[in-house]
């Protein structure tokens, strides 16, 4: 780690600024699995299969027997502890429906919105070096609170055409319509113009590597909506003299062994705590099996010592972290002065890993300064909210002067000819 | 208008088909003025001014003595119905506040989110053929409600480098923090990098032309959020025989008269309605001072003859229309079946000008069809959503183990190590 002392606000930009992602040769080469995916559907999703998962695959859909199979294969203490989480995410995701709050702007004038579920939605499930069921459940649940009628699952599949009896498993615990072996830029694809096996969706979530992320980057050009703009993961540890040093370093670490791009930040008011904490993190870091991933990130990391909380807080919210670990006195009133995360770990005993998986927020969150503008993915992400209004004879003779003036003014006639027609009608009434 | 009886379900994707945008040459254009206010700031948009907007513009911010001069020329009684549709939009924008929800998930593990205003956020409002105060309204009064710490509003100078008096008396009105003499896509750009006189923003909103439109897309390459994508404006009208022809004729035409492009469809259950709606149009349309854009969107619509309701429903959610009005029987039963619509209008007194200026629902809404995966404007796109939680030691001992299971079968074992290294340390507590 980067050790910085005392920086001015001045430099707090530049600090706050995370690596430029390379993008630009990618879009040809997904432009040309879209197309080829366009063009030749299930069998294109087949070609892909074999080219970039070296697997065969008969049937792109997984069946109810590879499902009943992946039961058998999930330990038990694991199933219990899906269930906690299923449980909690599906408890704290469920209190954000909203009732239906019906507004009598004026009498006679009623105007209300109402929550609908997107109908399509399409969730993304990486491969690649763990079997990321969490991430099913964080967007299955609360497409299925949402009431999306379709939610449609790609993952790729192993060399031997499978898919991780995990995803599956949690895919069929929270009520996935459809599960579909094809990963990559293809899922996107497929999600986007819909093949002989995939349905055509109206959003799509999840994470992924840089192909998925320029495909579904590529999606929005074909009237489809995504999640969010995608980024390395980061988390910003903010920590002084009550913080426990090895609590920290657990935390830095536990963002680091991500991938050789995550970002980690910690903050600290004394320099001596920041040594104290990157010497634990050294330590704890050899007993890691992601050594590499984490060693790596971790070489591109920065300790910052400041001893202004106010510039703490202008730091936090210039760089607006993904994850914010609080481990500091009046974590609280802290937390309250926050503008820019995606989500705020409070206290000695809440490190991140417990929003990661069961405590019940979502682990999906803006990254990248994106905090700034985006929300994490809640059951908003995955509704419409639809406005209806209806206005009475007595509400529309209330009403109607103001909009007749207003359309004059704005030199609309049709627009005031539309209530003047009406109001007319009224006359006599 | 075009008739179309009895169209069999299987035609009812290529009927709701929008005709294509041409936005290809467009890119280019857009991204040079980018790169000159980009480079250049406001000696660049002064340029602009003087090439697109025919205006000599000394100071691009509008002066306090600019806006009390506008006050002075906008009429009482605009202004009296100005305060109508405020007192309307902020009544029903206010209650979508949400109150913070704290859920104890389990004992001890305690989860909420907060809606926190986007700090700063930029309005578009373009000139042209009318004065769009109303979407000022729209617009700066839910991000005045969000909490926004700046709202910067752009628009177009006159030749005598004026902004429409309307518009400056409305942004003041609803709290706008600076106004800035500039149009089009350099406005755009210029929120989106910032200037000498334009705040850099986080998120952009309001309607434009094709330049406009595509200079929001690139702002999205510059961590830049944008309020929907865009498209030209549309309504769908089902009436059937207790609908008022000459009440829908005018909801037709208040549709029509926005531009060449503006999308109408009427359905109706008889033929016999259709035609009478139709000659009630054609009898309208020679008294409107916008004639000639009423006309040539009318060549381009169509009125569809079904006389099963299932077959309208079916249709309306496939078209997905901006603005949906019900003038029929059980219109309230029909609107709650309907999936895809950005704003419905129900029964014969709720004219679509009602939504557009006064009631209080926004007019900011989804066109084009994204009315299946997105929203109109509301509070929400003001703030985000930040997920907070607080663990404290007998939490933690609860959910800890499930966290560690869950984390060791995805092979992250730092993010087990976060929870174990803290259990750990409460084992003798």
């Amino acid at each position: 780690m980067q050790l910085v002392i005392e920086p001015s606000p001045s430099e707090f930009e530049q600090l706050a600024k995370r690596p430029e992602l390379e993008m630009h040769d990618l879009e040809k080469k997904v432009l040309e699995i879209f197309q080829l995916v366009k063009a030749n559907g299930d069998s294109a999703l087949k070609d892909f299969a074999k080219k970039f998962d070296k697997a065969e695959i008969a049937d792109l859909l997984v069946t109810p027997s590879e499902i009943h199979e992946a039961e058998q294969l999930v330990a038990d203490e694991l199933k219990q502890a899906i269930e906690v989480a299923y449980r909690n995410i599906t408890l704290f995701h469920a209190a954000q429906k909203t009732e239906i709050q019906k507004i009598e702007t004026m009498p006679g004038v009623v105007c209300w919105r109402k929550s609908v579920g997107i109908e399509k939605v399409g969730i993304y499930i990486p491969g690649g070096t763990a079997p990321l069921f969490s991430t099913v459940l964080m967007l299955a649940i609360p497409a299925s609170l949402a009431g999306c009628k379709e939610i449609t699952l790609c993952s790729p599949p192993n060399q031997q055409g499978k898919i991780h009896p995990a995803i599956l498993y949690a895919a069929h615990r929270c009520g996935v319509s459809q599960i579909i072996k094809t990963g990559g830029a293809q899922a996107i694809a497929a999600l986007t113009f819909g093949t002989e096996s995939v349905s055509k969706v109206h959003k799509i979530f999840g994470p992924g590597n840089q192909y998925v992320t320029m495909a579904k980057t590529l999606a929005t050009r074909y009237s489809v909506s995504i999640d969010m703009p995608a980024g390395p993961s980061e988390v910003l540890v903010y920590a002084d003299e009550t913080s426990e040093p090895k609590f920290v370093a657990a935390d830095l670490l536990s963002q680091a062994e991500h991938g050789n791009d995550s970002q980690v930040i910690l903050i600290t008011n004394t320099e001596e705590l920041a040594t104290n904490i990157m010497n634990e993190t050294e330590a704890q870091l050899n007993q890691l099996n992601r050594f590499q991933f984490a060693n790596n990130s971790l070489v591109n990391s920065k300790a910052i010592v400041m001893h202004d909380k106010k510039n703490v807080l202008q730091f936090i919210n210039a760089y607006a972290p993904e994850h914010l670990i609080l481990a500091c006195k009046q974590a609280n009133e802290l937390a309250e002065e926050v503008i820019n995360a995606g989500s705020v770990f409070i206290g000695n005993f809440t490190p991140e890993s417990a929003g990661d998986y069961a405590s019940g927020t979502n682990h999906t969150l803006p990254t990248n300064g994106y905090a700034k503008n985006y929300s994490g993915v809640s059951l908003d992400s995955f509704v419409k909210k639809i406005t209806f209004q209806e206005i009475n004879k007595e509400g529309l003779k209330i009403i109607g002067p103001a909009i007749e003036c207003m359309a004059e003014a704005e030199e609309l006639t049709a627009h005031k000819n539309a209530v003047s027609i009406r109001l007319k009608s009224l006359k006599h009434e």
